[in-house]
């Protein structure tokens, strides 16, 4: 689907007190409209608008997010590479893109942004607000900010706050990108031989031991002492992202995440998510080691009005992208 | 305990088949040598032969090596930075030291080179090999390369075979001291803001998610967005394995750690573990993520004559070295 932009001509106020002089959000549409119909879906880390992209079996016909019956929007999130106000964006004020300058953003500026997308497209109300992993922290900060926007949530492989060893991999990470010296540079590639290095460290994450046991074994010389699958994999995937991102939003992005915390000024993480009044469905991935089991436990049991399901798979946090068939039986009957 | 060195003038030839044209091996011994009480302790990844100072409640009165019955050798790996050659050492052939230049070892050519320190302490029997981490990888192929040399083996939290999460973690390490643009200068500092990302990956997998939230939570302020514990503590434990490490063993060792598989040459692993006879005791982590539970139950299940013990902790990886009181109970009766 082609991507559509909209921009909102006012200065766009940070939760920081920082202020961007105007603000681009990109976004995809799925199905049409008719009022009543309105999913609206929040991305992961470096995914885009384009939910059929990095999501096909869920958005079509057989999967959860019909085009048929819905109306899906999905925003590509501010500070990120894909269309909206980002690290590589101009800055109206110097005429130069903003790179490190881009000034420091939380999940609830990127829920407020996509808000004033929303009521730019004229929708007040949507059935569901779905997220998985940051998507998720968005999904339950758009519920908690704008209360009788939606009707249902979903969150998927998520968490009511970063935790620990969640920010302790994105420090990693931004050490990472820090070491690489073209980093700061006024250039679009800078920093990206470290980010190709982040990359690495952030997949460790996405699939634990036993994924990429299950998945990177040697096949035929069970004998070499190097060069080995999982070495190979490492560097491709590393190399892959360069090919599509920026380092400048890679860093601001793994700073967002750690900011999250639905607790924040809302008397802990506890009261806030008592205060999510709609149906909520949490689903979480048996072998997820950064989002794990025991974090979508704890939303289940502080969100009034949610049901938990455990979806049982070998590929650990990418679970969410893999188990299309497993995420369409869990929330066709929610959804419908 | 004064640190004591031994030169063996001979060409040691490496599994690759290349040559170091002689080893130095720098080694603590404690307690007296009655010609029947020797006790082989192999030491982690970035740790020497200092066991005292890195397990000191261990070897003490109380501890199940007691240097009052027993008498304990602990020798440096080769390729490290205490003592025995590595990057570090000069190059007989040039005069200068080796830096990159290091040959490529594995866990056998460091068996192979304490198994010649052994000889010349005219140790030809140890009561026990005992092993850690990287140190399990190095018992295990002492006592399959030299079956008389020991009575007892001891293997706590480690694998027949490092596994693809475990290369994935170590090729990521790698990654970040080749981001360092100073690697591969004539300097014993050379990569060392590399090495400080890779400690904070290596970071991550010896405390997993339970152990990180359990003692990285902020204290204080709790709607904090940046700055938090968790992230200080991946840059402070980086720079200070900096002020005590060289890049050019740190990435050697990751090699070493990554060409352990015991079963190379040996008919698999499976075989090879059936060929170790004497009595062993696994001890297994119950939050390790890097050499987990199921990795122990494996070298339990193979080992002809195994025992296996596991102990319960907070603190993943880690517990081997924090955990001594459970160890020492493990052990006292086992090694004794």
């Amino acid at each position: 689907m082609p991507i559509k932009y909209y921009t909102h001509n006012l200065p766009f106020k940070l939760e920081s007190g920082d202020v961007l002089a105007q603000i681009t959000i990109a976004y995809s549409t799925y199905g049409e409209f008719d009022g009543d119909n309105a999913i609206w879906i929040c991305h992961a880390l470096t995914a885009n608008s384009e939910v059929d992209d990095w999501w096909p079996n869920v958005i079509c016909e057989d999967g959860f997010l019909n085009p048929q019956k819905h109306f899906m929007i999905c925003a590509n999130i501010i500070g990120s590479h894909y269309g909206s106000t980002g690290p590589l964006s101009e800055n109206p004020n110097t005429g130069e893109p903003y790179y490190d300058t881009f000034p420091f953003i939380t999940v609830r500026d990127i829920a407020n942004a996509h808000y004033i997308l929303a009521q730019h497209l004229n929708i007040s109300n949507v059935k569901a607000i779905i997220g998985s992993s940051i998507g998720g922290y968005q999904a339950m900060e758009m519920a908690l900010m704008y209360p009788k926007f939606t009707d249902k949530l979903v969150l998927i492989a998520t968490s009511a706050k970063n935790q620990p060893w969640v920010i302790a991999f994105n420090e990693s990470q931004r050490m990472a990108i820090e070491c690489d010296p073209s980093y700061g540079d006024a250039d679009c590639n800078a920093g990206s031989n470290g980010m190709k290095v982040a990359r690495s460290i952030g997949l460790l994450s996405y699939r634990g031991s036993n994924a990429y046991n299950a998945t990177q074994q040697e096949i035929e010389d069970n004998d070499k002492v190097s060069g080995f699958r999982a070495s190979t994999y490492q560097q491709y995937q590393g190399e892959k992202l360069c090919s599509r991102f920026n380092a400048y939003s890679y860093r601001i992005l793994t700073q967002v995440l750690d900011s999250h915390n639905v607790g924040r000024g809302r008397g802990g993480v506890e009261s806030a998510l008592s205060q999510i009044e709609c149906k909520t469905m949490v689903v979480g991935i048996s072998t997820d080691i950064i989002f794990p089991v025991s974090e979508q436990i704890f939303l289940y049991k502080h969100i009034p009005n949610a049901t938990i399901q455990l979806l049982s798979s070998e590929f650990g946090h990418d679970g969410f992208l893999v188990e299309y068939a497993k995420l369409n039986s869990i929330l066709i009957p929610f959804i419908n």
